[in-house]
């Protein structure tokens, strides 16, 4: 099942499941074309795993596998939904893609084991973590860096996890040309250790996403650019970018 | 005006203004020995400087005037009430009081010039930033650290800026013991361009919280402390601190 959230023509936010024939509430199926989609949850925050692959972690001059997931932090104003314009921050030179594996969180939990960590997991969705390297270079922690408006796209729909492969891809595509690829085997940590680790201090709540991290080489977006994240099983997530 | 948020005796969310005759609602007021006051605001997110004074940023290492604030980040799970337990994360050492002025958002902006500032705050609150160094030691952007749960009380209320003098004074007190000391003018940046800094890349939204940084200081809590944080104008924000 793909759950989509959207602006019905009235302008009403409804939410209703993705099928061939459009989203199906129920008391109408809606045309896709006839409405906007919005990010398919609300997230009180989103949890972000920074060198989630060992191909990042080496580019990032790290060699070995880390202990336990690296975190960080974006927040609700960061939230954009499908087709929405990504704004690159003005004045800042270097603003950079990273598809990612979004995790989203159906109850609240805390403290989950590994054992019952899917019991939690709502389903997947794209995401699309945009970095701001001019000030991520100068923070300890990535605040203006990461948690910009507009930072993290994410949708089209959340999937329910018997709809995505164990092996799902994980493609993005800058202007149609593919510049990032991977698969969901390639994560060094698994969903239920990101779960596990994630809730032992911190409650999360249904809607919440986490991050998983971007497998390789994130580039820079330029205005006027077009960029997709599509993830098996989900589809595909598709954003402009603009300057302001 | 003092407003605080509370839970009625029929266990209704209510808010209303603090006076001495108790909390006055449209239909009521309320004694407050009748009532339950919770945090003041719901932030969706709460913005946090580090070595907002110079006297902690030098006991940190550190001796020159920061360029701009250092900031991290907490999130809505942190948020605890006036008089709730700080329950200390199981298995660590080191858990820390920070006591600090709260700066709350009073409507959404951003790139709020610092002239502009004071137009989008609605006034001040208690903070105690509570800080788990073990996690805090080995991470590069705190999360497990700082955004733990019941890691942010902050209260009694919110006071409206003309209830707040220049020169207001913070004092952190535990087990009755001064621990802290300082006031509003010896903070390395105004409130005015604290939230012109914060609101340049992200929007604020309404009940969102800048802690603005402890003074100097912060030490350990242990089991069955209990730790009062008293803003001039605002009021005593007083925990009790647990081990589960």
């Amino acid at each position: 099942m793909r759950t989509a959230r959207f602006t019905d023509p009235t302008g009403y936010t409804r939410s209703g499941i993705l099928t061939d024939d459009g989203i199906e509430t129920t008391g109408r199926t809606y045309d896709r074309e006839d409405v906007d989609l919005l990010a398919p949850t609300e997230p009180t925050k989103i949890i972000c795993q920074a060198g989630g692959y060992m191909d990042h972690r080496e580019e990032s001059g790290f060699e070995d596998r880390p202990e336990r997931p690296e975190l960080f932090l974006k927040t609700p104003n960061c939230v954009l939904g499908p087709g929405d314009p990504i704004e690159l921050p003005p004045g800042r030179d270097s603003v950079e893609f990273e598809a990612e594996f979004g995790i989203v969180i159906g109850a609240q939990c805390r403290g989950v084991s590994e054992e019952a960590a899917m019991d939690v997991v709502a389903g997947y969705t794209c995401v699309n973590d945009v970095s701001n390297r001019d000030d991520q270079g100068e923070e300890r922690n990535w605040v203006r860096g990461k948690a910009f408006d507009a930072s993290l796209p994410m949708g089209p729909v959340v999937a329910t996890p018997d709809e995505v492969p164990e092996d799902a891809s994980l493609t993005l595509r800058l202007n149609g040309e593919t510049r990032q690829e991977t698969t969901r085997e390639h994560m060094i940590f698994s969903v239920p250790e990101l779960v596990a680790d994630v809730s032992e201090l911190l409650t999360l709540e249904p809607g919440d996403v986490i991050a998983t991290g971007t497998p390789y080489g994130p580039d820079e977006l330029s205005d006027g650019d077009t960029v997709e994240v599509e993830f098996e099983g989900v589809g595909t997530l598709e954003n402009p970018v603009i300057e302001r």
